[in-house]
Formats: structure tokens, C-alpha cells, sequence
């Protein structure tokens, strides 16, 4: 996804540091001081512009959450939600997914969700997918001990991919939905900007619940 | 599925021995000597009345197959299509998917097919399904070392549980189509009664293959 560039995004980042952690290498190992209360973390890599991460707070006072993103003009659009909403359960950081490990201290991370994640349909670009094997290793090493990714995407594609390389990679299924919004899971769901397109489109949204194995 | 009953089913079966096998536990460890020529056996569980297993045998002379059913009356009608073609690869065996290791060897088997099993809906039911557990550990243990299952169906409900019934066997997903006929895949595709049935309904067709561990 690219978004077009919002001028001032950067600006505004800087003037929310209370938000929009600005040093985040110095944060690893340390991100409970973020946050009103110490409890569970779970991050969204690649949040887009924020509707899942601020929904999901809202619905759970009870979890930290921290919204990701590498592309400015959405997080500048994420940040908007969480300053509207004054919540004290969010952070958002501005990195490339593939550096976690700078930014988290092992086990940091007790959950992981992906979203309507750039699907990278060429096999060429199979390295750009959050789902493929160096992006796991870099999520198994910064979550907890059997920590789990939830997943969800329209694109069956790249669904279809990440199931195996889930698997290949050596973490369990847990449960699997092929059309989640016709499920009982549906009443739990906080639709992402995205989903609210492509359903709306009648296309079904695919979920997988994946665990990592025991460390 | 409930046929209705075939007059004559059972005499069928008996008159054609040479396809039928009649004294299944006499053959175990010995199923080679059943074919023409001593290659691969691959079998599949609830074959219907025979559709894919006798288009899978024309399409792959170098393949030993056996379908086996538990119903006298879809046995029959498979046997009426072997019969109609001759083919030194297909042998037919009346039994039940559960028992298989009273009528095949540790490791006698080179591949599974599951096609368009019950579904089973029912928790209480979950017993019954083809992919369930206790069906995995038979399969496993006639199977070759890394043997794999191939499994299709229309099911939503059981493709969904089945996926992380095998992945919490242990077994690694190799491979999963959502929209089997929309695929590349489809050019290699023998279609069974059922998926014919169904996919002329609009239905998308649901396929893995999946591994078990290194014995
Ligand atoms: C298709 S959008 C989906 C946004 C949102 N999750 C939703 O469902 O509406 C994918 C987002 O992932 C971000 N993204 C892609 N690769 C990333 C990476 N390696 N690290 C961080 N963010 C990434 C993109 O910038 C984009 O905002
Ligand atoms: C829904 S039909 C599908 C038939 C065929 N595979 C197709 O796709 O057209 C399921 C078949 O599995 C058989 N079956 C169900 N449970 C079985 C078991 N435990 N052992 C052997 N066959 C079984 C049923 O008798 C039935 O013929």
C-alpha cells in the first residue's frame, strides 16, 4: 500500500513523543514504562492508518498496544485516531517491521497481529511478505515463549502462502476461518480500514490464530 | 453420505475377487503381489463410487491405487467403473477407513487421498471425521516415512478444522489451494462425484497437502 504523502506527517510525529516513540532503540527491554499500567503487549506491524490498533484498545483497556508502521503519512493518520480518543494503552512506532529486534528485547511481545498485509504476489518479492520465513524469525525472537501471530487478509494469494510457511516454519495452526465474518468469531472482530473495503466488496476474510513452538 | 442400497451389491463384490479384495487381512504387508507391476500404492479413504480413483489410475499407469469405502453399495458402483476399463492398477477394498492397520503394513503406503469426506458438523461428531486424530494415527503408521495426505473438499467448516487437526498432529502443511479450480493446479485435477456437483454450484473447491513428521 502506498498512501500519498501527507504533508507535515513528519512534524507531527515529532511534536507527539508522548505517542510516537522517538528513540525506540532505547526503549528495548523497557517498553512497560510507556504505559499506564504493566500488562500484556500486542503489536500490529504494518497498522496502516489505525482503526484496528485504536479499536482494539478501546475494546481492551486490559492489553498495551503498539501500533507499527514504516510509512509516515499512515502513522501521522494513526496518531490522529489515538490523540481524538486520548487512549493511554497505545503507542505507535515508526520502524520497518524487519528491524524489530532493534526496538524489543526478547520476549518482549506477547502478541503479534498482521493485517491486510502487502501481499508481494511476484515470487521474487516472496522476502517483502510479513508472513515469510525472515520476518518470522525476527517475531518468534522478540514475542514470549509459544507466542502467537494472528493474521487476517482478503487476499487468498497470499493467504494460501502463509499458511504453509507457518507451517514450514515450525509453529501450529490453532484455528483457521475462511470467511470470518460469517463466523461466531465475527461479534469479537475489529475490522481494519481495509477489511471494511474489500468486505464490502463481498469478497470473504480469511484469519489464522498461529502459535510458535515452545522455546 | 447414504447411498440407497444396491440389489445385488454384495453378490457384485464376491463374483469379482480379483478386484475386490475378499480376505483383506491375508494382504497385509503383501499388497504388491495384487497389481501388475510392483510400484507405488496409493489409496484413498471414502472413495465414493470411484470416480477419482479410476481417473487417477488411467491418468497415472505407474501408480498402484486402492479405494476403499465402507458402504457395499458405493463399492459396487466403483467396481462397475473397473471393471467397464480393465485397469491393472486400481484394487477395491470394503472396509472401514478406521482399521486399516489390520490390512495394511507399517509404512505399505505411499500417499492418502481424502476427497469431499463426511463433514460431521457436530462436536460430538468429531470422532467420525476423516482428518480427526485418531484417523491420523492409523494413517500415519501405513504410511511411508514423510508419507503425505491429499484432502479436498467444498466444506468450509471441515477444511477449517482440518488444517489444524494435521497441524496439531504434527504434520506440516506443504501446500493449500482455496480456489482449487482457479488455480494452475486445476489442469492436474481429477474430479470425484461430488466435486462435480458441487463446484458446478459455485462452490470453491479447498485443497491441502500435508506431511507427517520423520518417523
Ligand atoms: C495494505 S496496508 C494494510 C493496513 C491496515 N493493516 C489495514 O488492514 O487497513 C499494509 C501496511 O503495511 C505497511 N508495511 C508493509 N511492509 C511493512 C514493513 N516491513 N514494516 C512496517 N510496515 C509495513 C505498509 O506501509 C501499509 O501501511
Ligand atoms: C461424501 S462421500 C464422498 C465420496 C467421494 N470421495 C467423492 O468425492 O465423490 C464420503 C464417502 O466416505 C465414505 N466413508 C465415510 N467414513 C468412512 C470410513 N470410516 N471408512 C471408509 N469409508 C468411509 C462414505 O461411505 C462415503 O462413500
Amino acid at each position: 500500500m502506498r498512501v500519498r504523502k501527507r504533508k507535515g506527517a513528519e512534524e507531527l510525529l515529532a511534536e507527539n513523543p508522548q505517542i510516537v516513540v522517538a528513540n525506540p532503540e532505547e526503549l528495548k527491554g523497557k517498553w512497560q514504562q510507556r504505559f499506564a499500567k504493566k500488562q500484556p503487549i500486542h503489536i500490529e506491524i504494518g497498522m496502516g492508518k489505525g482503526q484496528f490498533i485504536t479499536g482494539m484498545a478501546k475494546a481492551h483497556p486490559d492489553i498495551n498496544y503498539i501500533g507499527i508502521d514504516m510509512q509516515v503519512s499512515v502513522v501521522s493518520f494513526a496518531l490522529d485516531k489515538v490523540l481524538a480518543d486520548t487512549l493511554p494503552n497505545v503507542q505507535l512506532l515508526h520502524v520497518d517491521g524487519s528491524a524489530l529486534t532493534n526496538y524489543f528485547a526478547d520476549g518482549e511481545v506477547d502478541q503479534i497481529y498482521l493485517n491486510f498485509s502487502d501481499p508481494w504476489p511476484k515470487t521474487r518479492h516472496e522476502k517483502r511478505r510479513l508472513t515469510s520465513k525472515d520476518f518470522l524469525a525476527v517475531d518468534e525472537q522478540i514475542l514470549c515463549n509459544e507466542g502467537e501471530i494472528h493474521f487476517k487478509t482478503d487476499n487468498r494469494g497470499l493467504f494460501e502462502y502463509s499458511l504453509a510457511s507457518f507451517s514450514q516454519y515450525g509453529m501450529i495452526i490453532k484455528q483457521v476461518w475462511l470467511d470470518l465474518h460469517a463466523s461466531a468469531e465475527a461479534t469479537n472482530n475489529v475490522m481494519t480500514e481495509y477489511e471494511e473495503k474489500f468486505s464490502a466488496k463481498g469478497q470473504p476474510i480469511y484469519r489464522v490464530e498461529a502459535v510458535f513452538p515452545k522455546k
